[in-house]
C-alpha cells in the first residue's frame, strides 16, 4: 500500500487519534504548545507524567491504521490536505473552556465525496432524539430531502430515530449526506443502521476522529457532537428531550457561532420539549421548513423567506367607507341603497360613493335597482 | 326602572355607542376634541357634515337601551364608574394611527362579576381559529383550565373553535371567563354557542361596546379584537391561520404593550402556521403551558419558570477522570482494574483514583477482585 502519505505529521496525528481520547482535557493541558509531531515523540519517550497513555502508545500502529483505512477505501484527512474542512478550526478556541472541546487531530473519512467541498459550501446538521415520534421522523426526512434538493449537504450522527430519518431523506432526494460517528468509520453502531452506513459511504461520507475499529463510549458521543456542529453552517433540532445529545450539539453550534434552529411540535409531546425550550430561551430560531433553514444559514439579508401573508385580498385597498358599505351589502338578495344605508349607518351620498368604489373593484353588482355581492365576491366569502 | 343612572355623560355615551361604528375613523376626526356630551349634542343638532349619522341619531333611544340592559340584568359601564377597567384606556393612543382603534364610549356588560376586578388583577386572552384541530381545542381548554386554577381570568371572543374551548376550559375549572362580543350582549352569535354565553353570563361576564340587539359585522369583529387585547395582560394565540382574527388580536396586544404569546404545534398543521410565524418573527414568545404564560404576564423577574433541566444526574459532579473510568466499567460482569485501564486508556493509578471517586458516589461496586456498576447505577442506565 504505497499510495498513503506517511509524513511525520500524518503518522503522529494518526497515532494521537488512537491514543488520546477525543477532547481529553488532561492531554490538552499536558501537551499545550507542542506540535502533533512533538507530542507523539514525547508520548513515545514515555515517563511518569504520561503513564496514563503508556499502554495505548505501546500498542499503537499508526502506519497500520493508515493502511487499514486505505483498504476500506478511505483516508485520514489532516490540516494542510486539500480535503481538510477549514471551518472546523473554530474548535481550536473551544479546548480550554469546555469539556471535550478542541480540534481533532484529523478526520478518518470513508466515501467518495470530498469532505471540504460537501461541508464547506452549504451544509446543515439535522439532529434529534433516538426515541422520536413518527411526526419527528416524518419532519426530519422531509427537511433533509428538501435541503438536499437545494444542494445543501445534510450531516447527522447516524443514530436511530431523527438522525437516520435525516440521512434517509437526503439519500432519497439523491443528495449528499454525511454521518459523523463516535466510533471507527468501519464500525456499525448501532448495528441496525449498518446498511444505512454502507449506503451513506457509497455516495456521501462517513466521518470520525477515531481510527478504525474503535467502539463508541458516552464521552465519545459528547465529543463527536462538536464535530457535527463545527462542520456545518447550522444545526436543526427536530425532536429532543430536555437533556439530550441533540441539545448538546445545539449548544456546540452556538459556541461555534453557527445558526441554531429548532422545529416545533405539539406541546403535548415530551419529545418536542427540548426544541421548545431552545426557542423559548432564544437559543434557537424556530424553523418550520426548508426555506426558514436556508434563510438562517445564509449571509444576513440573503435568501429571506417570503413572509407568508396569505394572498392579498380584494378588500385590502378599499377605503374605510367602502368597507363599511361592503359589510352592509347582502350576499344574494339584492336590496336598494336605502337599506344598505340603514344597515351601514351612512347617508345616501356616502352609500353611493361606496358602491361606486366597490363596483370598480368588482365586489358588488346592481340587479335592477338593488345591490348585492358580485359572483366573484360571493365565491371569496364562500 | 329607576336604578339606572342617567347622567348626561352616560346618556351621551349610550347614544354614541348606538350611532357610531366602533373605532370609526371618520367619527374620530369629525369629533376630535369634543366630549361625549358635546359630540352627542352636535349629532342631535345634525347638519350636512354629519349626514352619515343622521338616520341612526333619529332612531337612537339611549335611555331605552339603558333600560333594556337593566332588564337583562346588565349595565353600561363608562369611565368614572367603579367597574370601569382603566387599563383599557391604553386604546386612547391608538385611534389616530390605526383603523378601528380608539377607546370605546362605554362597555355593555352582562353577568355577576365586576369587570374591573376580574380583568384588572390578572387576565389573559386565549384566542385562535374557528376551524381548529382537536389538538388546538385540547390545548386551549387545558391552558384555560390551568389559568383559571391559578386565579387568572380567561377572556376570549366567544367564537367556535379555540375561543369556545377556552371559555369551556375556564368554566370547567370553576374559573372566571369573559366573552367579548362583536354584537349586543343579548345576541347569541354564533347561535350554536347560545348556551355557552348563558353559562358565561351566569358566573363571569359577557361584554360588548355595542348596545343590545346589534348584529356582528366584519368590521365590528376587527374592532372587538382591540378590546380583548387591551383588557388583558397578554394574548395567547393557540392556532391561527396566516391572516386571521387571532393574529389581529395579537397585533393589538403588541400595540397595547401587552404580552404576546403563541402555542406551537406540528409544522405539518396549517392551523399552527400563524402561531409559528409570530414566534419566528419575534412578535410572540413561545409558550407551552400555564407556567410560561404566568411568567410572561408577570412583572419582569417574578414568576420565572423553572428551566426544566431534567433531574440532576449522578454523573454531573464527577471529575473527567472518573467519567472516563465509569465509561469503561462493565454493567454486570465484574472485571479487574487492568481491563478497565486498557479500555479507558489509563494507567493503574488513574484507574484506582477514578474507582475510588466512583465508589464514594455509589456508582460502582467491587465483586471479589473485579469491578462493575452498582445496583443503583445499573437501574439508572437501565
Amino acid at each position: 500500500m504505497s499510495g498513503v502519505d506517511r509524513s511525520p505529521d500524518r503518522i503522529a496525528r494518526a497515532g494521537l487519534s488512537r491514543v488520546v481520547e477525543p477532547g481529553d482535557p488532561a492531554a490538552m493541558s499536558a501537551f499545550e504548545g507542542l506540535s502533533p509531531v512533538e507530542t507523539w515523540a514525547a508520548l513515545r519517550r514515555g515517563g511518569e507524567a504520561l503513564r496514563d497513555w503508556a499502554a495505548r502508545v505501546a500498542a499503537a500502529r499508526p502506519d497500520r491504521d493508515l493502511d487499514t483505512m486505505q483498504s476500506l477505501g478511505g483516508r485520514f484527512v489532516i490540516p494542510g490536505d486539500d480535503e481538510w474542512p477549514e471551518q472546523i478550526e473554530v474548535l481550536a478556541q473551544t479546548g480550554e473552556v469546555n469539556r471535550r472541546g478542541g480540534l481533532p487531530f484529523g478526520l478518518w473519512v470513508r466515501g467518495p465525496s470530498d469532505l471540504r467541498t460537501v461541508t464547506g459550501s452549504r451544509s446543515v446538521a439535522v439532529v434529534g432524539a433516538r426515541a422520536c415520534t413518527s411526526y419527528g421522523e416524518h419532519v426530519s426526512g422531509e427537511l433533509a430531502a428538501g435541503l438536499a434538493d437545494k444542494g445543501v449537504t445534510v450531516l447527522s450522527g447516524g443514530a436511530y430515530g431523527i438522525d437516520a430519518a435525516a440521512h434517509r431523506g437526503a439519500l432519497a432526494a439523491s443528495g449528499v449526506t454525511v454521518a459523523v460517528l463516535a466510533c471507527g468509520v468501519d464500525v456499525s453502531y448501532p448495528k441496525g443502521n449498518a446498511a444505512l452506513f454502507d449506503r451513506i459511504a457509497g455516495s456521501g461520507l462517513v466521518v470520525s476522529e477515531l481510527p478504525p475499529g474503535c467502539s463508541p463510549t458516552r464521552l465519545r458521543f459528547l465529543a463527536r457532537n462538536r464535530l457535527i456542529a463545527a462542520l456545518t453552517d447550522g444545526t436543526v433540532v427536530v425532536e429532543a428531550a430536555v437533556r439530550s445529545g441533540a441539545l448538546n450539539t445545539a449548544s456546540w453550534a452556538d459556541r461555534c457561532h453557527r445558526a441554531v434552529m429548532a422545529v416545533p411540535g405539539p406541546v403535548t409531546s415530551a419529545t418536542s420539549h427540548g426544541a421548545h425550550i431552545l426557542v423559548r430561551e432564544r437559543c434557537a430560531v424556530l424553523v418550520t421548513g426548508v426555506a426558514d433553514i436556508v434563510e438562517a444559514i445564509s449571509p444576513m439579508g440573503e435568501q429571506l423567506t417570503a413572509y407568508p401573508r396569505g394572498a392579498e385580498r380584494a378588500t385590502d385597498r378599499l377605503s374605510d367607507l367602502a368597507l363599511r358599505v361592503l359589510d352592509a351589502v347582502p350576499v344574494l338578495v339584492a336590496v336598494p341603497e336605502q337599506n344598505i344605508g340603514r344597515t351601514a349607518g351612512l347617508a345616501a351620498e356616502s352609500v353611493r360613493a361606496g358602491l361606486m368604489e366597490l363596483t370598480r373593484s368588482g365586489l358588488v353588482e346592481q340587479i335592477g335597482s338593488g345591490w348585492r355581492l358580485s359572483a366573484a365576491r360571493r365565491e371569496q366569502v364562500g
